[in-house]
């Protein structure tokens, strides 16, 4: 008998159909003579339509009331699935953060998990019962609701996984696992059998939406089998844990597309310690979040620095910049927000020397103009013109996954 | 500095701009040196909508999941007007059930209040807040979330009022007070100032539903003085409290009509001990609610059983009871649905006598006849044919309260 922790996603529990359909599934699980711990997320659109009507009453609403209002999404959710598996013959019992004692600090709308009480859960299993778990939300040392961030509900999953030592966290969700490429933008992508922990992180900080960011640490750090696949088919999806051999064996597992980006150059700024500080201090004070930064070493004393950030957070990064950049006498600023980012990922390029180099041929070979390169041990991410985006990742993957070249992964189909 | 309980339902926050309007009024409350605990509904048609869902889901919902469920709905307007008030500068504190440790049995959809814990109530108050407590809910000793039955917001109000020593609970509504008769009946209809706890109990029981009878006989119990107004206008509304001197110079305090009513006779009953438990026994055990009950005394030994159910509960009363009669040997069965059920109430009776003597008078000028008739110290209720309830109303309404003969009452307008 294995325990298996099942998250589902907002549209798969978006509607009465939806919830029946997953209670279905669940119940064969516990056929199958598994224990079944099920975290679910608020039917889709219902967190949006919650922070709506907060912000018709509060321009910036009460972080802490804003918690208790969202926190409702999950636990509408957890009742209703409840209520259908009981409703089946099963015996099951929702419990909600403060129920669970999911313990967070109290930055209310991004609270950090501090402990879960194992015993609250593995009581109602060892009762018989399926557990329902409100995702998302947590209580605070004084009995505050809070919630985790936005997607957090994989956070408490993998949080439930990791505390009770699961065997898998399954996490449903409406694509069938992760590909190589978005099959939207790249028909040639495929779907991964495996991937591991490090290359999902940079997938999921790139934007590709599968996985929280957050639950993939978390999931590394406590080492969390993970299976993301699809609610509404019984498709095999894609496996999530620690590098294997055959994995580096692969060039490049995934090519992904950031079109929310936007660059800001400062020109001709005096090359002297402490610059960055002062140029990203009053950004990152303003909670603007940069992605890429890059400086390019000058022979005069005078460089050129160029860094990112998304394209909401333009208008107000320029007026921070614009001022410091008087103060310090930069010669200018400029800023071009038809920009995306290409990125590619694999644990083989740790292995693999030139994976740079074929990215940057097989882009010039389509006159795609690379404006900023930045490369992590396992990422190389170029920034393009954003009418070049959905070009440069069809490139890419020929070039890199699909094409002749790319190393194929034992396993793969 | 007085201390006053405002408990607003589901229309009076029932849409953003009325949650503003209730803040408005709540900021008015505070500007004016009082502290506020304000108890909430949920938005109006909320609930229901959240019982249809857990219906799709299940014929007979798990109790316990469906309070999770339908408790979400006060959990959202008590955060929304927090935040509303938070806009408006005041410091503002949501509480549900489980954090007001208003604890209750584990009788779910029907809980009885146990205790309140004044200190987290006075310790956020003494603090500067407003207190906003979800109506509706509270938890159990195992920390179960738990509903108090339909209506019950208002219960929670008067428990709160109660156990704060509050100088008075206001509860506001979409009607101005509590009226003689229902206008939309009755348009000389008026509304009272002052009515007593007993009076109301019956108006409530009778079906007004302006305020759920639990809570009337919670506020007579601990002598909370209550106050119906409108959150729609600033109309002054209708005192609830003890009885006094002026009230007993009021014949009639008010005229009502519950059209949902049906009727059950059962014929030729020996009458012998025994015999009502024999037949309201299992209707009890069905969870039928029976409201007026009947016998003649007969000379034979045998006698005629009516009551009267709503008309919902009908087909399995009759059902019920015809096993009972075959049982017992009863003659027949027969029922009647078309009836409904017309009453007078006021504590005037206690001391003025031949209101009854009045009323048969008034319908039989009509030419009403009444098919049923029950009296209580402030109360006399008659059956008659539905088409006549309205009528009825009117009739009565002349006679006893607005007609010459009709006593007045000091202070009312």
């Amino acid at each position: 008998m294995a325990l298996v922790v099942q998250k589902y996603g907002g549209t798969s529990v978006g509607s009465v159909d939806r919830i029946k359909a997953v209670a279905e599934r669940v119940r064969r699980t516990v056929e199958g003579g598994d224990k079944v711990v099920v975290v679910v997320s608020a039917m889709a659109g219902e967190t949006d339509r919650l922070f709506a009507l907060a912000r018709q009453l509060g321009t910036s609403p009460n972080p802490r009331e804003t918690d208790v209002l969202v926190s409702t999404g999950e636990q509408v959710s957890a009742a209703l699935l409840a209520i259908r598996l009981e409703a089946l013959g099963l015996c099951a019992l929702s419990l909600l953060g403060a129920q669970l004692r999911l313990t967070t600090d109290s930055n209310h709308g991004r609270a950090r998990i501090k402990s879960i009480d194992v015993g609250r859960v593995s009581e109602a299993l060892d009762a018989g019962n399926v557990v329902v778990a409100a995702g998302y939300q947590g209580v605070d040392a004084l009995g505050n609701i809070t919630t985790l961030g936005r997607g957090a509900s994989d956070l408490s999953a993998v949080a439930l996984a990791a505390v009770l030592r699961a065997h898998r966290c399954e996490i449903y969700t409406d694509v069938e696992g992760v590909f190589t490429a978005d099959p939207n933008i790249c028909p040639a992508a495929r779907k991964l059998e495996r991937i591991s922990y490090d290359e999902m992180l940079e997938l999921a900080g790139l934007g590709a939406k599968v996985l929280q960011a957050r639950s993939v640490e978390l999931a590394k750090r406590f080492k969390v089998p993970l299976m993301v696949r699809s609610s509404f088919t019984d498709a095999a999806g894609t496996w999530v844990g620690e590098e294997d051999r055959a994995m580096e064996n692969v060039l490049v597992s995934g090519v992904t597309l950031d079109r929310d980006q936007s660059k800001i150059t400062l020109t001709g700024v005096e090359d002297r310690p402490g610059l960055a500080a002062k140029i990203f201090g009053p950004i990152a004070e303003a909670g603007i979040v940069v992605d890429m930064i890059i400086q390019n070493a000058s022979a005069e004393g005078r460089t050129d620095l160029t860094f990112t950030v998304s394209r909401a957070d333009l208008p107000r990064a320029l007026a921070l910049v614009k001022e410091v950049a008087a103060q310090i006498g930069a010669a200018g600023v400029r800023h071009e927000d038809q920009v995306a980012k290409v990125s590619v990922v694999g644990c083989g390029m740790r292995s693999h020397a030139g994976v740079a180099a074929r990215m940057f041929h097989a882009l010039a070979r389509e006159g795609i103009n690379i404006e900023m390169i930045a490369t992590s041990e396992i990422k190389i991410s170029s920034v393009v013109n954003i009418k070049y985006g959905e070009l440069a990742v069809r490139v890419l993957h020929e070039a890199l996954v699909s094409g002749l070249n790319a190393g194929p992964r034992e396993g793969d189909r």
